[in-house]
């Protein structure tokens, strides 16, 4: 039967990688790779480095696939991601119907881990309720930007008992943040952060963490915030991407 | 300088391993083992394992140390672990000094992921303030048990576009748990899991996750409350240990 690997490999330090994935990929005769256009190039050239380093076998072959784009017309967020969902189930359909012979392994890279805001599991859910074309799947952990961040600033995130909170920009006005004492900001593309004015909060933010770009912040979010926002966008104008993360941790509580 | 690395080595399953944590394992001259005593005895042996598997130096001393008990007469539980950590900087003080030479390298293993309900970088964090001994440190990230489970079980952590809140046992109660969609729960030993009683939780619970006792089990959590305790007490008198991890998903929101 065919096999599909969800694999993680990390969120951009190429040695954040784990035996287990090192493992799979060595497995692996189609790897499935999802182009999301020329500004994250820098992402498509990073797996392709990770690719040559750790596999070992020749024979495998790597096929690029554009990524359709979301709708901007439907207003709801969850319906523009479910019908990006949907084309891009068509799309794997199809991929893995006529690129994998029946005794083959394919395999989708997925950066940080296919658990935590990652569409792949969501694809392969669609795909096996569709039951159109049969194969197995297995899915491989990998190091997330959360624990990079923790690692880079040598941070818990929790205090001792407490919980942590992992959100989105998008989320975080919504989520009861002032309850909350350790929350970790995932995808905002908006300096969501602007919102926890609560005098006490701390944040340790972090762009292109694990790579040879980043840049680490860290501090009372008061007095860090405009700092932060002016790094983020010129950083953002010079790469033409960006990718941050930070904790917000209400102080009070350690 | 003397130097000192706290390394993630996964939850259970060797092969979590990364390539940064093989790396530096690598560079170490002195490994601090916290013994827990007999009882968990499989922990121990896995972690030699993972020694043995990954390390290719020779020269390598580890030296074991009997970790305090927590002390039970004290009521607070902040007050009770703080004073641990303090126990534990003193044992940690001497050690570094009198085992560890001006230019050499220490290690302690962690499992799991330093950033998530270990207490090492903060007796590290005590040991800086105290500022008796000098030495750097560097913290290499490793997977936890939270993604070990969502990867055996297949799922996201999160819905579209929503929170994630990781908390433990005890703060499950005190925590604003029905208002939460995904809630994963780790350090719990009195099976906390019976105060969801909203009929549309679905559980996703694993113990012993990535290793060759693994137990999963999942469903929705009011059919699946009986079996969970049953098979969670048969495996902990059979094993004389256990170490189990769950999330809580209010499928409502899917």
């Amino acid at each position: 039967m065919r096999k599909l690997y969800v694999i993680g490999i990390g969120s951009g330090n190429p040695e954040h990688i784990t035996i287990e994935a090192i493992r799979t990929m060595n497995l692996v005769d189609v790897f499935f790779v999802m182009s999301k256009g020329e500004a994250k190039s820098d992402l498509v050239r990073l797996r392709k480095d990770i690719c040559e380093r750790y596999i070992d076998k020749t024979s495998y072959r790597t096929i690029e696939v554009v990524d359709p784009e979301r709708d901007p017309s439907i207003a709801s967020y969850v319906s523009r991601v479910e019908v990006w969902h949907e084309q891009r189930t068509l799309i794997w359909e199809a991929l893995i119907e006529n690129e994998l012979k029946e005794d083959q392994c394919g395999a989708i890279l997925v950066w940080g881990d296919p658990a935590l805001y990652d569409s792949t599991l969501r694809v392969i859910d669609r795909l096996t309720a569709r039951n159109k074309i049969c194969f197995e799947y297995e899915v491989i952990p990998g190091i997330t930007s959360v624990q990079a961040l923790a690692a880079r600033h040598k941070i818990m995130l929790n205090g001792i008992g407490e919980s942590i909170h992992i959100t989105t920009g998008r989320q975080l006005s919504t989520d009861l943040v002032h309850d909350l004492k350790n929350v970790v900001v995932m995808l905002d593309g908006e300096c969501a952060f602007e919102q926890a004015f609560d005098k006490d909060v701390e944040i340790y933010w972090g762009a292109y963490v694990g790579t040879d770009k980043e840049i680490l912040l860290s501090g009372k979010l008061i007095e860090k915030m405009e700092s932060i926002k002016a790094i983020r966008q010129a950083a953002r104008v010079k790469n033409g991407w960006i990718m941050d993360i930070y904790l917000l941790r209400n102080s009070a509580s350690r």
